[in-house]
């Protein structure tokens, strides 16, 4: 039983047109029997506040821009952020880790995150996951 | 005969300077038998038009600089993005794969997109080719 | 004796918050005997001029909170970037190499770099590097 394949990602963006990516990434893993491990560090630490991924924004010129992209990506069907948050939780297979050196820079509390968060680790904790993995990514 | 390595990279920004690197590595890595398989999604999307590698700007505030910085890489005999393209074509190593939830989102038709694209596929096609690879890179 | 974990990243940024993910998994893989080969392109190689690190600067509209983030990372504890180098140089483990396209293009002199540079290459020479990893990153 060793062909269960991995796939581990860094989130360190905090938009919307990055955070899309690894959800989608997830939830088609996770549909797949992929294992999927997501680490969440410096901007893509405020994906996992409450509310984050509702409020994602996208980067720069294109921040004004926002409302409209949402309103695209809902028209062709395609699900929202949280919706997609909530439907790769379901799978069973998708697990969310917060920076711990990011929430101390940035003093983020524990309480200020989703419940839905796995637990907490360092640099050295992703690499302990990632070294097994058959993917890696960093977004 | 497993022993052919194997590439797979998404490119989610359409900008020049990350337009560069997946074709410097496809070229690289075509010339030497490299499999690669590159999924262009999001603003990449937007190097697989008609026009678009030739169209690509820097980012933000170096956007002016565009013109300057396609005169220093032309001046050290590089290849500009639509040669580097034709060149790792050529090699019949490399596949282009446009990404269909962008395609819907944004509108795009398959004849704005260059012939030359392999093919048409989600977050699930491109994770089944990616998990038999050896580098995965997401740029 | 197979079994030495390797990681290749590509660090493609010039700023201080894509600075730090590449030293800080290199200074957890280095203490950790994973071998880690760090190749610095496009606006990543300013990062390996002379002050370079010292000078890195947030992105974007960020870029003015630049000092505020140093005190913030500093009042942690959390090393600055040049600390940081030096002490993933000293695990002998982690390896620093300058794009030589990006040299050619940028005007970079060898003598404008720091002297750790363990070398000068190619994408084909990082992508040989690479295949024989087991983590690879593009930052």
């Amino acid at each position: 039983m060793a062909d269960v394949k991995k796939m581990a990602i860094v989130v360190h963006s905090g938009t919307l047109d990055k955070a899309y990516p690894p959800l989608m990434l997830a939830a088609a893993g996770g549909a797949s029997d992929l294992e999927v491990d997501i680490f969440f560090t410096f901007w893509g630490l405020n994906l996992l506040k409450k509310k984050g991924l509702k409020r994602a924004k996208l980067p720069g010129a294109w921040r004004m821009g926002t409302s409209l992209m949402r309103v695209m990506i809902k028209r062709t069907g395609m699900a929202s952020l949280p919706e997609l948050l909530e439907g790769i939780l379901g799978t069973g297979k998708v697990r969310l880790w917060a920076c711990t050196a990011t929430m101390d820079i940035m003093l983020v509390k524990k309480k200020q995150l989703i419940p839905e968060v796995t637990g907490y680790m360092g640099a050295a904790g992703f690499l302990d996951i990632a070294a097994d993995c058959d993917i890696q990514l960093f977004i």
